[in-house]
């Protein structure tokens, strides 16, 4: 059905792009059209350690896979999102922490070289922005900020109807924000990053650390492995320690996105990444902290969970190497 | 030989604007023609109990004033300066809270009934970091983040060379971003802000407090006001407690900084504001800060001193009048 579907579209929409999602532990590929809708997909686990040219052939070749039934000529272009801190004005990974010898390496050009076609790189944050803007959560609004929670926190932001990018693409750095002074060491190397307290790695790691030494608990340490969604289910058994820390979670995300109201004025906010799956559990806690802690003025803005999920940032990527962002 | 530049320039250029300062204490107008230059001024202590009528009366007059030896048709419009929180998408005033009454007030709607002008009315952060872009140290620049230290802490963002607005124009509140999980209580009713710390005000305090139960100063208490001048030339004579203010100040100002390279990823940042003025001893503590803080790729972003000093607000808001924005 999605098949007759997508044809059904190319005959009136015409344009399709290969959109990729990098990440550090998969790769993501799929066609997507010009109305932001996936068909055909393929996925491969990441060669992180293996260095840029293995990855490169990845891509390469899961590409290949989902392009086989398709018309050359229909697919106007890749649109990659990466990790980064990626110049995307330059086109190059300035240094991924996830993927080995991503140093300086020019992606753009590398990745056009190989595929044969047009390739639009994009910061992961901001592509999976885009995509909720024009297909998901932040349709018809003017100013969004995206924020998606995951291993870290990354963002994108929509201000007057425009991708903000700044200084070699780089802005919206959302998770490096300071929230808590000379705190927890964050992965950036630097102390107290709102994503050293708000991330789901920081979530996981904080709930084991309460766990191994409380008895009253179900969350129990005894395998040592500690995951996001048995705390969320833990709370919702009642487990008082895993509500509490939800709880906790949701106060940090709140104040963090009152901080990010102020500084972007956004219609909406928008969460997404892996955390955003426990959403339902974690809404009232983030509303309540944001009405706390924002300025009278921007308490109103509704705080919402990403719409497509996952497919945000495959569905951006292409938005911007079919050229309607 | 101003008034016989400013000819010059008329005859080449044509357009000028008044530009009106709106201010808790004070409110300052002046003509100012295309190329940023200032002509006649006028200033007057704000009528800031009084109500908004009286305010509007002030500016009349002012406006009236500097424009006595004017031909009106050389003036293109009004641009207005105002602290905010204003909805400068609707013109109107949400709440200025150093002056009565403005309260929802049509701020644009009625000084241009008064003036006879159109008006375009701007939060005095950003109005100022319009200032900086086109005739100050931002000049040149596609992405500047501008921050007024000064009773509060304000500013104005350019990014992608266009002017940060956001939903009612209100993006830029960098003053209130969360800067110490529930610390001094800030103006805004909130805890922990960047302002509650780092601000001309906050540094003030801070002196006050220290200096009253220490001997060794040479900054005293013994009449109970404490001036911000007066700690920094303190530490330039060698007092020791001065001179960790100094360092303690700087340090807060870099580390909100780096966040805000993070999150606008500018190619400059420029401070102005009162605080601005002591900016020779608070530079290198600021650079040092915003190494230690800001992620590699942010670090070699220039911090520098507002170029235009107290008058970035009067030309942007020019600026916007003569719509070279």
């Amino acid at each position: 059905v999605a098949a007759q579907f997508m044809n059904a579209d190319q005959a009136t929409s015409g344009s399709m792009a290969v959109a990729v999602d990098l990440g550090g532990t998969q790769i993501r590929a799929a066609l997507v059209d010009s109305a932001g809708r996936i068909s055909s997909r393929a996925s491969a686990a990441t060669l992180a350690a293996a260095g840029p040219e293995s990855v490169i052939g990845q891509i390469a070749q899961l590409v290949a896979e989902i392009s086989l039934d398709v018309d050359r000529d229909s697919i106007v272009g890749a649109g990659v999102s990466s990790p980064g801190p990626l110049d995307t004005a330059a086109g190059i990974a300035l240094s991924i922490p996830t993927l080995t010898g991503f140093i300086d390496y020019p992606l753009r050009a590398k990745l056009s070289e190989q595929l044969q076609l047009p390739v639009t790189l994009e910061n992961d944050g901001i592509a999976a922005a885009i995509g909720e803007w024009k297909f998901g959560a932040g349709q018809g609004f003017s100013n969004v900020v995206y924020v998606t929670v995951s291993t870290g926190i990354g963002g994108g932001i929509i201000c007057d109807n425009r991708v903000l990018r700044g200084r070699r693409g780089m802005a919206g750095h959302v998770g490096h924000m300071s929230f808590i002074q000379d705190g927890e060491l964050c992965a950036c190397g630097n102390r107290g990053c709102l994503e050293a307290y708000a991330s789901g790695t920081a979530f996981t790691k904080r709930a084991a650390k309460v766990a191994a030494g409380n008895r009253k608990t179900i969350l129990g340490s005894q395998d040592g492995a500690m995951d996001a969604a048995r705390v969320f289910q833990a709370a919702r058994d009642g487990d008082a320690l895993a509500r509490s820390l939800v709880e906790q979670e949701a106060d940090y995300l709140g104040k963090g996105f009152a901080s990010l109201l102020h500084l972007y004025s956004p219609d909406i906010l928008i969460m997404g990444g892996g955390l955003s799956n426990q959403y339902d559990a974690l809404h009232v806690g983030i509303v309540h902290a944001v009405k706390a802690h924002a300025m009278p003025a921007f308490r109103d803005i509704p705080i919402v969970r990403s719409a497509l999920g996952a497919n945000s940032g495959l569905i951006g990527a292409a938005s911007l190497a079919i050229g309607n962002v």
